[in-house]
């Protein structure tokens, strides 16, 4: 069984809180756990690292632990390894894992996380990229990256910012629902969790709760569609 | 200067009109022009080949032309070689591009429209891989390719079913503006001509003309950004 602990999220804002106000418990709840007081900032998935991270440590910095960035350090791979924690934000997916491929990141973070040596937290791109692939992310591909496989800390999709109502009733493009139903048509395809903003998907060893102030939405093969909501419980999709 | 002449589409749909009615007249004057009565549909975008080749044949056919599918040929090179006109249809970019690669046909698509003697019409995603990349499609990645590099009848970006309204107020996914601006900020960005539903782009040679029954938005390096009506003339795109 991994030794896992990671927090998802499906984005860092939600309407009507603060940034990341809505995950401060369960955030701060699994670093004191672990007795962990620093963060690893990851701020890859934007332009401006150090306004990024920043911003991030301006927030999480008053909650009782201290934040920095990966950027900051000569030698990227030692410092994750040496980390208790690490935090990857959100922005561009494309970027972000092409930026994780080229420093060397990806199989650090894998390993380290699955020997429950690193507690992983992600938030938007920073959860797409926890997962097995970055076939669901909403972003653009604004560059190529070496592959669309990511980190793998779980077998299966997530999409992130799920919303299941369309752009515009005159718009054509499609909307997400079809988007993620073209996804489940590839011979490819995993399942692929639709995390409302608000939600987050606490993955724990063996277990897997949604947490948070907004529920998901499942997405199997064959055109399965369940909605879930915080507190429930979706470890079975570990048996992927 | 080249011989290209192509009709870039944004979308096959546009509200108010039935199926690529708004862009009947545009169409139907191309392919006149240059006596030409066959069209072969690529409907590689989509996962059923036969239904996608029979719709548009339903909606093409009555208007005096004859549809085929380029799935029904043997050998897909020699019957793009072969033709004088085609239309790829609209579907998702990445399995459009990826099936356009594994079947050998982005560089004979790109020969033989340059030298004038294959007509391209394309729409949606046919529009993003005639372009430079497919670097700003709105669609997911479904599949990898093994490039986001693209048939590149023109030397910029085009962003289909551009919108410039937010999906709605308390969503915090990015906006269409906000994606365009990711991309603009990497190195390789090439400007990108977001095409409104119900407008095109007409090539035909050196000159690049707006038509239809929408607009287009121009975003340009140091966050320049331009709206164009139909009618205007936008040729300077092709000394980029
Ligand atoms: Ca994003
Ligand atoms: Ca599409």
């Amino acid at each position: 069984m991994s030794q896992c602990q990671a927090l998802l999220l499906s984005s860092s804002n939600c309407h009507g809180y603060s940034m990341l106000e809505f995950a401060k418990e369960e955030i701060c709840n699994l670093l004191e756990k672990n007795n962990i007081e620093d963060l690893l900032f990851v701020p890859y998935a934007q332009k401006n690292y150090d306004e990024y991270t920043k911003k991030i440590k301006e927030v999480i910095d008053p909650w009782g632990f201290s934040v920095t960035g990966l950027h900051t350090y000569a030698e990227p791979v030692e410092a994750v390894y040496d980390a208790q924690a690490i935090f990857i934000g959100g922005g561009n997916t494309f970027m972000l894992l092409n930026t994780l491929y080229s420093q060397n990141l990806v199989s650090v973070i894998r390993e380290r996380v699955l020997e429950g040596k690193l507690v992983y937290i992600g938030s938007s791109a920073g959860t797409n990229v926890a997962t097995k692939s970055i076939h669901t992310t909403n972003d653009m591909p604004i560059i190529y990256p070496p592959s669309f496989e990511a980190i793998g800390l779980v077998p299966f999709n997530i999409n992130p910012h799920y919303i299941d109502k369309s752009d515009n009733e005159t718009h054509k493009g499609e909307t997400r629902d079809q988007r993620i139903g073209e996804y489940m048509e590839m011979p490819h395809a995993k399942s692929v969790l639709g995390l409302k903003e608000g939600s987050m998907l606490h993955v724990d060893g063996g277990s897997l709760v949604l947490k948070g102030v907004a529920g998901a939405v499942l997405f199997q093969k064959g055109g399965k569609k369940t909605e879930y909501s915080a507190g429930d419980n979706v470890s079975f999709l570990l048996e992927e």
